[in-house]
């Protein structure tokens, strides 16, 4: 395969890893994790959510709020290092997007919401016009038929967004879906597409290979792959296949190793881990919702599968 | 992606599985392993080594040898399951492949020696004429130059065996090379082409999925991956694929599942793991043999990468 465009790749695990924690990451790990991704050239690192998840989540940690202190302290401890904030429009206020560039925040990345089309569209174009990066994510992409998609994709390159990104947060999209889909939107919209994945059926890396080869120039990751559920594409063996697969050999992958050892030294629940219940999500494109019913009741796999399968 | 010829599956648990525990699973846990494999239909169990693995390892357990009593007892527990045994061709004697047979196996597969091509041979026409599906297993593919694969992929043609086995056995290949690789064998054998995957770059699904692409029809996998190193091809997750990107429903998750939890339960080595010096080694397309090498004296996952770009 030639090598392809210049991939631009997030390091996720401060924020989706957070689903694992409860966001628990305290200022000193945080610090020295987007110190140790700027030393790998991870080109971007996302610090974490602002203002809370979709849904409240009690006690929430730091990167789940991300507050001000918080940026400028990441912020001092690196030099050229991209930092990256996730939010809800429905979450944050226009004042906040003005104070996160001034803290030095250089993409936001908004979550799709569908009753905020307006709103999310006003913020896009504040971020744009004080030059942050920025990116809509569409997430639940395996739960939007065509039709939908491309209406979405439009608005969000009607908006001026820099990124338009993919998210398979059910995890159950297949390389060939991946492919057709990134390859739409992109010949849609002509806009840079990114692809998020989530490893439920074992195909993170898959559906990245599929959707870098379909021209997506954005790819997510986490070390370990720690995240929601099944978790998200592993960010260490993703530059390992960058390195071998396309000869990329940009990323440092000594600090990069040793930051996945600090990781798993400081929170066990990083480990790489195939939850069967997530499997079973995957199989059905079942959302997290979903997983108290199918697995209510069940005392074997085979009985949550069936709950699934009815 | 339209459906692919009939993919015939292997699982290899009890053998590749046995190098994390010492090959200690004990009888009544193979037998009810076997039993549920045949539940699920998946088309092969390969129950073990005959007399060993390549070099001999000190106290191996049950399924490192695969004795006379333990087949009969693997193949008294069920009905059109179809057994199969992994064989060095030094380890064995003509007699035992006529008694195995006589026990119920009904594939043997031969691991590549290179310094027993003769007695290869023999093994392979003896098997065959007692009726048994045969296969020859090509190891550490990616160290093998062009010439040399086809040179030895001409001789296992010659011998009359019934599939050809492409082993990633350093787990370093990459799917465009392993596409390349069957593509090439493949026409110039004609044979069907079998690919066992080994997990060190987690590239063993996409590995496995350009296989299917350019025409293999054996694969190999184990539950959670359970095997040497870094592991094997997750079963699970490759029959989740094959339901959900190629509409292939022939297989019973219910029974598949359970199976992976029981698995877990005895024995904890079986849990996904993704060991980060076995990610080294894949990297730099390094054998198992040469970890000790890479890991003396490191003191950080950094050190070992050195050593090992060293």
């Amino acid at each position: 395969m030639k090598a392809p465009t210049k991939i631009t790749n997030l390091d996720v695990t401060l924020r989706d890893g957070g689903y694992r924690n409860g966001f628990t990451f305290n200022q000193d790990y945080a610090k020295a994790h987007v110190q140790n991704m700027e030393r790998c050239g991870v080109e971007y690192a996302e610090i974490g959510y602002r203002n809370g998840s979709f849904k409240p989540i009690t006690d929430i940690g730091l990167t789940g709020i991300t507050p001000d202190s918080y940026i400028s302290d990441i912020r001092s401890g690196v030099s050229t290092a991209c930092l990256c904030v996730m939010a809800h429009p429905k979450n944050i206020v226009a004042e906040e997007i003005v104070r996160m560039h001034g803290l030095g925040v250089n993409m936001l990345r908004f979550c799709w919401d569908s009753n905020r089309i307006e709103l999310t569209r006003d913020y896009v174009r504040l971020a744009k016009s004080l030059g942050m990066t920025v990116c809509v994510n569409l997430t639940r992409v395996s739960h939007q038929p065509t039709k939908l998609l491309l209406a979405n994709a439009e608005i969000v390159r009607d908006s001026g967004a820099d990124v338009l990104y993919l998210a398979d947060s059910n995890g159950s999209l297949t390389p060939t879906r991946v492919w057709d889909m990134v390859n739409l939107v992109r010949g849609y919209t002509g806009m840079p597409i990114g692809f998020h994945a989530h490893d439920n059926l074992g195909l993170a890396m898959s559906n990245s290979i599929a959707a870098v080869k379909a021209g997506a120039t954005f790819i997510d990751g986490s070390l370990r792959g720690m995240g929601k559920g099944a978790g998200n594409l592993k960010l260490e063996l993703w530059l390992a296949f960058l390195r071998c697969g396309h000869g990329i050999a940009d990323y440092d992958h000594g600090p990069l190793l040793d930051q996945v050892e600090r990781l798993e030294n400081i929170d066990i629940r990083s480990r790489p881990i195939q939850p069967l219940d997530d499997l079973v999500l995957g199989l059905f494109d079942l959302t997290v919702e979903d997983k108290d019913r199918i697995v209510a009741d069940a005392t074997s796999m085979s009985q949550i599968f069936l709950n699934a399968a009815a």
